[in-house]
């Protein structure tokens, strides 16, 4: 079903995971459109075309059930099985992906790790050995590595993003400050904190004015 | 102007600029709402109406002036000027955001470093001095900081969160794996890279049915 499913709706898909735990949280059972909608500031009518592209989960008038929305969406995202990443780059910023607590709580698996710096190659990083980047397409595929995570400099971050699709990776996590361009079949999410300061400046701009 | 907009609809606005950016540089100087929308897979009805909240920039079936709009939403965003910023935690993530190419090439300057631990402070981070937790409130009035860039761990980022706002800081990056609270007329944005990966085992859960 994914083909026919435009990425900026499974953007969205977190976020009414987010919003329907918290209303799971707090003893909600039906939630509508209208309501959702308020919750996450996107229309009605925008949720219900979101919501249409994997199933019908609402009757007309009376509203989402929020337990069973949100259980069908986790299983839709795959939120409810373990996922193995690959790290590549232990630069400062890599060392920083590795140590950040939320992967390993949420289903996500760091089970391997390389390095182009002879120096790092043999040693460990959090108990994961670093290894020869030569080895990649070996190792991801004796691990099955599902997803990998791209912490090099931008200059080297293409030629990455392109040795883990040889490998048979289909996800990318790109730390890069670039957009690498991946086949169809691969999917790749930018990490920019630059964009998320642009939504602050905003708010800083109006509330000067 | 800044209440009576949606934050949902100022998180979109980068998108926009982003888009049209990219229709400027190929040449077009008109675009509709479908064709943006087709472009960022929303639907044009949310992008009128995203955009009926900053003023009138299109003419009923003529759609809108590219360059115009983009010059209009970069003003709004306040992406025409520069802001300061100061980073609070200098572990491995800490180290890692400094580094980062991104930011003083969007307009975006780290002027102050501050860390809790003594042995880093009075040291120097890529040329900017390391400070203590102490000397937060009067080093950020004093040199005009906007925005805190929060890498503490996560126990601690309430309690920076609340000393920046404290300073007068408005606008709050954070990277620790939690979502602070703030009162009205502070606005934060968590990075976090657990939301992505969500967004990437959909696909790849979908790939493998």
């Amino acid at each position: 079903m994914n083909g026919a499913i435009p990425d900026v709706v499974v953007l969205r898909l977190p976020l009414y995971v987010r919003a329907l735990t918290q209303l799971q949280d707090s003893g909600m059972e039906v939630v509508s459109s209208h309501a959702l909608g308020d919750k996450l500031q996107i229309t009605p009518a925008q949720i219900r075309k979101d919501l249409s592209y994997f199933g019908r989960f609402g009757k007309q008038g009376r509203g989402y059930n929020v337990g069973y929305l949100l259980q069908e969406l986790r299983t839709i995202m795959g939120l409810d099985q373990d996922w193995r990443a690959a790290l590549i780059g232990v630069g400062r910023l890599g060392r920083a992906i590795i140590s950040y607590p939320g992967f390993s709580r949420e289903g996500f698996q760091v089970v391997a790790i390389f390095d182009a710096s002879p120096s790092l190659v043999g040693t460990a990083l959090d108990g994961v050995p670093i290894r020869a980047m030569e080895d990649l397409g070996l190792v991801c595929r004796d691990l099955g590595v599902h997803i990998g995570i791209v912490a090099v400099p931008e200059e080297h971050a293409q030629g990455v993003v392109d040795l883990l699709i040889e490998s048979g990776v289909k996800g990318i996590l790109n730390y890069a400050p670039t957009s690498p361009q991946v086949p169809e079949g691969v999917w790749v999410r930018n990490i920019d904190p630059v964009l998320s300061l642009q939504t602050l400046t905003f708010h800083l701009k109006s509330a000067e004015e």
